[in-house]
């Protein structure tokens, strides 16, 4: 069994991350640490854990958490998960992150679009970036994974395979993304009241959301060169999903048919990744609940212009279900358990 | 392993059942019968079903179904329900029925409330009522379980405590519910299309809905007579969950601690009956993608009435979680299995 | 052109009443006062207002409201109305108050179920309750008006026909109340948010809620003594609207045709009361954004009960809407002006 | 008084346009005219109607209609309009068409997007294309306008500032569309139940979406070619609301704040156009219920492009909204007679 803690347990994405570990079966559940409600059930909170998967939440306690913990999830907001991850990782315990602090390749990157200075390049240097289809090797050896943002996951294994391949033109790539409503966070914001968000959609953040830098670090990987994209982030009235437009140029003359065929290829082991046939385009309700991603796509042969589609649930695929991924990529288990199982639909 | 078939299974409460079913461990899925889509994969239609999970629809062949399956789960509309059954039970299969044809005591009560004949009340009489927190003895030995409606299985369990402990006047009782819209089943119902239903709600069927008799059949046992109740249902702008607020004029004076330790006493070995503490009062998010029944209350002194409040899944609990329940018990698992895991909150 | 101030003019109910302002045709608006956000400009805080009925945010300044003003609409917190109020009343404008403060008979009722003292019980003396189609009359010569809660409304409305024709035993009105999230105000209430109210539902404040006061108080002048009423409201995925379902054992033995036309008398004056025919009930997008209740009902012959069901837009007819219908009777309009159009639907 | 007939008045576009025509205070309502509901009361339907403003339908009766009428509004689907307004036509009587039939100056592009041959390519030379911001003049004389698609309307006026002043590359523009679910019509198809589209949202007929081929003929109107666009349209969970982020590579050096002033100048007589400050982006709740278009935007100085971001209420100045707009221009009403006031935000 192996032996996890998260801090940071009563956000939507930690909370999310507990579901999912009920239904593992090879982890044991050591210390929840929640600052708002420490000495709390767990169930005082979230009611759905009323009973035998309830827990008591506890305040931060290093020593307590490096000792009993063969693995650590933090779910902080990013510049308090840098103090607290460095501790951690001087003590010896393997770290899973959901902020932005262990993303980047370049600390100058992460500086200039989060805006605060980042306090352990050292540290960032030896964390892996947990986008498992694309980085799994290195993640098998890891002890920091920095686990991807939720649009970042959607946009990226979206995009890879057109790159990958030199179909486009490296740069015409626009993503335009929608996101339900907990991709903000439990939050007391006005704005993400009910009566303000539902019936109600936006664009926000246009050329300046911080997953672009994220998006662009990654898919650079398959360019030629240094790329940079256009995202626009939207707040859509659902709790559960991300759906990512991803426009480009076409270079070369493919079809419906040749697309389908470059990213059957490119995912062919990945057991997340659902790529559609022709004439079918994914919905978010086919992925809400699971770790799954799945892509549709349409070349547009008047305009030489490719089309993908991709959605995923925003805290599992986009958070918690792709940091357990990391995880059991991290101990050596089957990558798929605790997250084989269809979403919800419903 | 148990080989179970499900005829039905487009429906949403067979897609629901299948869901669970796929979290089970001790299943083994051999005909998924769809008159609608027979042929086609379930993922054409269910696109969260695509890959590991994916199975091919078919045709209704009883005789296959019979040799393949230790046990038929039948989601089909009432009437419907009683041929296929007819066919099923004679060939010698263990069957667990969603429709309302093999709910009732008396064949009389089920023709006055769906205005249709019964057509083998020999058999009905054969059936066991699957409420399984209150007939959980006769549905080990059953062969025939009529699965209970969805409302009626949330005022069920919200009401009896009160009538067997004699605190009510038993002509009292008046239920309030509150549905979501998956409880009409998956339908090109104009009044069920987006646009009409959202930002809308209402009560229909007053004083006539077919739950009404199952209710008073079942809550009758608790009582000193036959009794009837007020029973109003309401639609509500949601998916998963039902809402029932029961109304009673108490007849001794009691206090909130008296019926938490009532409720507590009577459900003392029910894992997926929760009950409230005072002061508490249940939401339906609570239980959403569940087995659980959570249960509040709150004593009126002023006007000596009691008020429970109960909310269940009525996909879950009200119909496909409760069928697996059912199985278990039938096939002497352990009752929770696949269903034990708290719901999806968000 | 009657002039009009407003105080507390960017809370959900002040805004909606300029909304309705803006269509009325016989008002110019002086005052628009705002604590929070006094000199902004209305359309940053509400961009629908953007263009030509914009209009500038101000302090508080009683005596330059007072100058300018015919009538001001105070919708401010309980406690916090009574004081402005009361200065506003002493300097002579004729007022009407959204809060309680001002809806009572007997300050010891509004002591007791708003837990603080009345400072100003003469001031409550010369108030007339703003229910319009039951006090029209004393209205009509009202200085200062308590503008009726939104509960309150739809649940008087629905039942007082029924007291008032002797119909039912007065001690067993039962009301199950649903509204939808506005009528919480514009709140930053961690419950309030999008992602735990969408696709949920509750009961809160069982047997405790303010409004019942109200509605007792209001009932009991159609009934033979003073009655209590049980009152349960419940917070439903929606912006707009409340649903009333009203249960009431009857005296006498009576028909859906002897209830419809008791209704269509009782109401055969009231533009905004629209009786259904029997068969036929009401849902919220009947009304949504427009001053009417509609009213259904059910005889169960079985029960000896009548279940009446009421609906309005909780912020128009229960709050914005019936506050600008009491000033077109206090001022002598037509009542409908402004008010007498069909509303939303989508 | 405007004599007012609509044809297919039940469906959402025409009772909207019901609901507005209600406040218009210059028409007089002839004929409803449903093939569905002919010899019911409006209210049947939509019980919003219920009371002063019910009306009974109608059978379709040209010369009835013709007689009666000074303008006819029909709203039935591309192929049937064509035959009923060839013979409201040539019986002489203004027309103001809701389908595609009479949007296209030239027939081949008609029938190549909508896959079915123009029966009448004469009227349709005839007919003026209804964006009444672009085509004023025109639709001044017009005898019959083609009133513009909802994503059409939202698209055109979004982009029609950049091509009209040389900013952008007439070959990159991207239009990704989100729109409610009314824009589907009232309908019973499954896709479009609530229990398929809460909580779920798609991209659909990416490439081929009719309404593409009415933005290229406007657009490239302000272009120095005729130009060709990518077209996504989505489907989100509400009702009414569409919001299009529109992206295009500069061709020049500019500034948000040179957007801010070319937009300005651009709409700076266009009472329905509101034009947002660089920093702020406009919502769909800000324009719902209103014939208002609200635009933002952001220049992305690093990928040198510009992202234009607008919303509209599909079925106001999407479709019902606009065509009362195009009856007041036609008549020579003041163009905002009926149209003026703010949205509902809730």
């Amino acid at each position: 069994m192996i032996k996890v803690s998260i801090v940071g347990a009563t956000g939507y994405a930690g909370v999310e991350l507990l579901r999912l570990l009920c239904g593992h079966g090879g982890v044991e559940i050591k210390h929840l640490v929640s600052k708002s409600f420490a000495g709390q059930r767990l169930s005082e909170i979230y009611s759905n854990f009323s009973g035998k998967y309830d827990f008591v939440l506890s305040d931060l306690d290093i020593d307590e958490i490096v000792r009993d913990s063969d693995v650590v999830f933090t779910a902080l907001p990013h510049g308090a998960s840098q103090e607290v991850i460095t501790k951690l990782y001087e003590k010896g315990v393997k770290i899973i992150d959901f902020s932005g602090d262990f993303r980047y390749d370049d600390p100058e990157v992460y500086e200039k679009w989060y805006e605060v200075p980042h306090t352990n390049p050292e540290l960032l240097k030896k964390a892996v970036y947990g986008l498992c289809e694309l980085h799994r090797d290195k993640i098998k050896n890891a002890d920091l994974v920095g686990n991807p943002g939720c649009y970042t996951t959607c946009s990226i294994l979206a995009s890879a395979p057109l790159l990958k391949n030199g179909l486009i033109d490296e740069d015409s790539i626009i993503i335009d993304a929608k996101s339900g409503v907990s991709g903000a966070g439990r939050s007391t914001n006005l704005s993400n009241s009910f009566c303000e968000r539902t019936e109600n959609m936006k664009a926000y953040k246009i050329a300046t959301h911080r997953h672009t830098s994220e998006i662009e670090q990654e898919l650079s990987k398959f360019a030629s060169k240094d790329i940079m994209v256009s995202f626009t982030p939207h707040l859509i009235p659902l709790k559960r999903g991300i759906l990512a437009t991803v426009y480009a140029n076409l270079k070369k003359d493919v079809t419906d048919e040749d697309i389908y065929n470059i990213y059957k290829e490119f995912y062919k082991n990945e057991y997340f990744v659902r790529v559609y046939e022709p004439g079918q385009l994914p919905e978010t309700n086919h992925v809400a609940g699971s770790n799954f991603i799945d892509i549709g796509f349409k070349v547009d042969k008047r305009l030489k212009r490719v089309v993908i589609t991709a959605v995923i649930d925003n805290i599992v695929k986009g958070a918690a279900g792709q940091a357990l991924q990391n995880m059991n990529i991290m101990f050596g288990l089957e990558e798929t358990t605790g997250l084989d199982k269809p979403g919800f639909y419903l």
